[in-house]
């Protein structure tokens, strides 16, 4: 049977696929020099994950630029789609070390340092950052847009977004946190890149100003929820279905939302969030279907 | 007494000091969140080093500009002056890291992992990488020019560049390179960020083909220069001069164009590149005059 467009669970397992063949094609060959840091990085990068970055920069960019797609914005969107999943697995590898959080399993096996070692670790996530880079300097769409896409990615990264969040997450094991910085590390830590992910798709598609907002206030919503459910799967989940250790955070004693207010108010926090990213998102009619149902993928999601 | 235009030693100098005032206000400010992660890269980026890399994006982009530079272009040289610096800065932090060179003296004071930790040490190369792409994509010269400037640096950096060149080095650690591959490993590891470093200043400043062109080739000559002196240093300098461990390379059986080549063979392979970088300064003219100095300085410097 032939699905209908709105299908969703067919959406993203076609999308995420998508990604996966773009990723696999933009990273450097492995019997290219230097042949172990171009395994690595792509043993790092490929061969699964939900793609959830990826698919906000599609939906978002769907949701802007309407059915006219050209199609130098597909080729555009591809780019920044797999930018941002290589500096999210930029950020997976150097967080699994042994310095971080020293995980040995990612997604069901053996993470990059454990597989490889140390150095070649750190290499790869040094090198998949530029990559991601120059991938959004390679898209074929006006220059000033491709600009104010860097300037979005590296911010989102950078100490003022990301990588500030893990700073901010270090500084926390141990010691409490108000849910005010609470809040703060995860809009840094998860939610900057998220919402990176779906300014990049405005960018991309020529978005109007008041749909960028839109798309703003969206990000806002979704970026928080994720580290909600997240926090809740931690306590609720186990080890196999969710392929990492499960309750490493409470037991690390780090403060999550979870040990803040409870489970229930944490799940009710999820629910209230989904819902304000489903407000967000009016200004942009019915395009904006596919961003509703990531929102909702991203909530009731079980791993 | 006042100093004539050509005075280089003052040059180099007054253009060290400025960039150093550029990267400290470019930097986030350490009471700003995360202030540890803040504290850390301002650490690693500010107070000394000879900013080679800074001075050649200056150089270039005077050679290329003429005495016309408009003040967008001395603010775009700026900002691209400090992302190569940084860019270098991130590149030491990592380096110097136990799983890497495990290096605990840089420039005579404690590596970054050594006065903080580990962890921080990782974050602060992990947020000066997209900061640098940052300053570039803030540099308020004509979008294209920012996307070309993007693309080398990113080019630079990746694994087709300098992290290529360092992952080439671990591999290369007890076993013999022929003097082919220790140049590849070289015009990655140290040639990649210096050749960037030159493209940028041309970039900015809008230069001409025929002058990118002239520029490459310098940049080709002193890339190689530049290791070739270093692995000579490595063997004739001793560690307080040179702020570094010196003999670190010969003892852990790195090739090195000295173990490859000998003392005097090496010596002169640096002196030919040098007549090399000069001859290929040419068709700039006397623009090229302060370039020039640079290729003199990197072969003729002693640490």
């Amino acid at each position: 049977m032939k699905a209908a467009p709105l299908d969703f669970p067919q959406w993203m397992r076609a999308r995420a696929a998508h990604v996966e063949l773009v990723l696999d094609d933009l990273l450097p060959a492995p019997d290219q020099a230097p042949g172990r840091l171009h395994e690595a990085m792509r043993y790092s990068v490929l061969g699964g994950g939900k793609r959830v970055r990826a698919a906000l920069v599609y939906a978002a960019g769907q949701a802007c630029a309407g059915s006219g797609n050209g199609v130098a914005v597909e080729a555009a969107l591809d780019r920044a789609a797999a930018a941002v999943e290589l500096i999210h697995a930029y950020s997976l590898v150097h967080d699994d070390l042994p310095c971080m959080d020293d995980d040995t399993l990612r997604r069901g096996r053996p993470t990059t340092h454990v597989r490889f070692d140390e150095a070649t670790a750190m290499l790869v996530g040094d090198a998949l950052q530029p990559l991601a880079f120059e991938l959004l300097a390679d898209m074929p769409i006006a220059p000033a847009l491709v600009v104010q896409a860097v300037q979005v990615l590296a911010r989102a990264s950078g100490s003022a977004g990301m990588t500030g969040g893990q700073a901010i997450d270090l500084d926390s094991v141990g010691r409490g946190l108000t849910r005010d910085e609470l809040q703060t590390m995860h809009l840094l830590k998860t939610g900057a890149l998220l919402g990176a992910s779906v300014a990049l798709g405005g960018i991309v598609a020529g978005a109007s100003s008041q749909h960028r907002r839109a798309l703003d206030d969206y990000a806002q919503a979704i970026g928080l929820a994720f580290q909600v459910v997240d926090d809740i799967l931690d306590v609720t989940a186990d080890t196999a279905s969710l392929g990492k250790t499960a309750g490493k955070d409470a037991a690390a004693d780090k403060p999550t939302y979870v040990s803040l207010l409870g489970l229930d108010e944490a799940r009710a926090l999820a629910a209230e969030l989904r819902a304000a990213a489903r407000q967000a998102l009016a200004p942009l009619g019915d395009s904006g279907a596919c961003l509703a149902e990531l929102a909702d993928f991203i909530v009731l999601r079980d791993r």
